[in-house]
């Protein structure tokens, strides 16, 4: 069993993995995959992840068989277990809990040789729609806050499996990052009265400047103060809390930004590694006038993470200008 | 000029260099470093780099010459400049500023093959006694708030030339990591009337599992709650809130733990790549009751830092105990 633990000073929860501790012989260097090797998300090879938990297949055909255009299987090596209580506890000055929660993969095509950017429309907002059906399922789950979406894309951006593939995290805390984001937006929400995403969006589209591309329903940018060269994010332009209460007559809308997005990322940064992470309100409380959900895409360019990691404190040598202009205007 | 830019929500301070703006083409993967090529930082080079600030030399010997065994320069393409205006400004919902502070490279020692961890204990106490001397002597400028002190050992951990040095970077802000442990510490103070960190330490020191090593005046811990495998912290014993107001009696046994510890890692982790960053009170209202500096060694083994980084949300497949354990019985 893992254990999620508190760092006692700043409240972040990590996950420990108690059961099959890493050893320091374990940390080789990781290899570049080798193309052609098996594959257990390849259509023909349903038997060979655990059991599946949606999917997105024709009517009539069996459920862990082939077929499918788009499935969700438990993880492996799930980072938390689904099963267990919460077990909360003082260990001295310390806090933990049980490593509970569930960790799963969305696999979102069939094909090894697919990218998420590859992937036609219809398609793509296949998975957006996934996302948002787990989603709601979790949050059934009384012990859960918050589920963590996100895509790491190429080894150098941690993926472990090439074949292309999200995650998602339900956890029983809300993860730091998205708790300060929280805290930040209701404190401006509670000055102003207004949401401050819903104030940027106004003003980005007014200066256009940190502009990358724009719909009926999604803005999307470089942030102002963007901690990585050509970090993008994609808002929806009215107001709205959570992700998964989003009516899914913004799929298609959603989906064509958020392709076009990586398809000029893919092109400007010559097929770049890349995470994005689905910021939203947490399962409680998630109706609210303050916070507005978005995703982060963040390209992995540089190798410099470990120092700004532990610091928080960013250089980026790219203006997030000059990265919108280049995404702009590139032609796909 | 580079820019000081904030995150509006969350209030993080980011570098954005805006004079030589980082292009697309610009992030080639980083190469392996060649040995044998040319290196400003030996000795035989001083001209190669601007003049210098500091330095450990014989009496008699020339500035700017050889002879030194440890010498402080202005890094030669700084994240800040040191002249002009703060010139704190609004734009719209944004805040900024203009990118004054002071980049400073402490090169450890004339040798190119010398490692941080591989010097004798007296040039171990050199590099510690010039952080202060260099943080002193930052601080009579009125606008630094913080002096962060750091290093990247070796490509991975983003070091961009091999030759052992450390960083200094001088700041008209408090990084947001800092401000938040600063809060916590706060926070606990009020509550308990004790300083969290004498409270890790004396419960480390009482169950001992996560120890690495200890002497008269300092000890060296695996924290509870980790964000990467391997991290290690270093305190001081007693309380002692900011690292340059350290009495120069402490600088031994300092560089005897030290040392230790980055030799530990070196065997046991096969001399992997690293980052350690001081943390310490802010330049103002340094001398409290409430926090307690610190430096955190983070290995680097990994290669997800990515989602980890923009979530904060973390996982991590060792255990400090096991950790700990690994480190306190490696035999150097």
């Amino acid at each position: 069993m893992s254990e999620l633990r508190k760092d006692p000073i700043i409240g972040r929860w990590v996950i420990i993995s108690t059961e099959r501790g890493k050893r320091p012989m374990d940390f080789a260097p990781t290899t570049e995959h080798k193309r052609g090797g098996f594959c257990p998300f390849c259509t023909g090879n349903e038997d060979k992840t655990p059991k599946e938990i949606f999917a997105i297949r024709p009517k009539g055909s069996k459920r862990n068989k082939d077929g499918w255009s788009l499935r969700v299987v438990p993880n492996k090596f799930p980072a938390l277990k689904i099963e267990g209580n919460l077990d909360k506890q003082g260990v001295g000055v310390y806090d933990m809990m049980s490593g509970i929660g569930a960790h799963e993969v969305i696999i979102e095509s069939p094909n090894h040789d697919d990218t998420l950017s590859s992937l036609t429309i219809p398609k793509f907002k296949d998975v957006i729609y996934t996302f948002k059906e787990r989603m709601i399922d979790l949050k059934n789950d009384g012990r859960f806050k918050y589920a963590l979406v996100f895509k790491n894309h190429g080894v150098a951006a941690g993926a472990s499996l090439e074949h292309s593939h999200s995650q998602l995290i339900a956890l029983p805390v809300v993860p730091k990052r998205v708790a300060e984001e929280i805290n930040g937006a209701k404190e401006y929400y509670g000055y102003k009265d207004r949401c401050i995403y819903c104030d940027i969006v106004r003003q980005e589209i007014r200066d256009q400047i940190r502009v990358i591309s724009e719909n009926s329903h999604f803005l999307a940018i470089a942030p102002f103060a963007p901690k990585a060269p050509f970090e993008t994010w994609i808002l929806p332009k009215q107001h709205i809390s959570s992700f998964e209460n989003t009516s899914n007559d913004l799929n298609e809308p959603l989906a064509k930004i958020f392709s076009e997005v990586l398809r000029k990322l893919d092109k400007v940064l010559n097929y770049a590694p890349y995470n994005f992470i689905l910021h939203t309100s947490p399962f409680r409380n998630n109706d609210n006038e303050y916070y507005h959900w978005h995703f982060e895409i963040m390209p992995k360019l540089t190798r410099v993470a470990g120092f700004e990691w532990g610091s928080g404190f960013y250089i980026n040598p790219t203006p997030p200008e000059e990265a919108a202009k280049f995404l702009r205007e590139m032609v796909i």
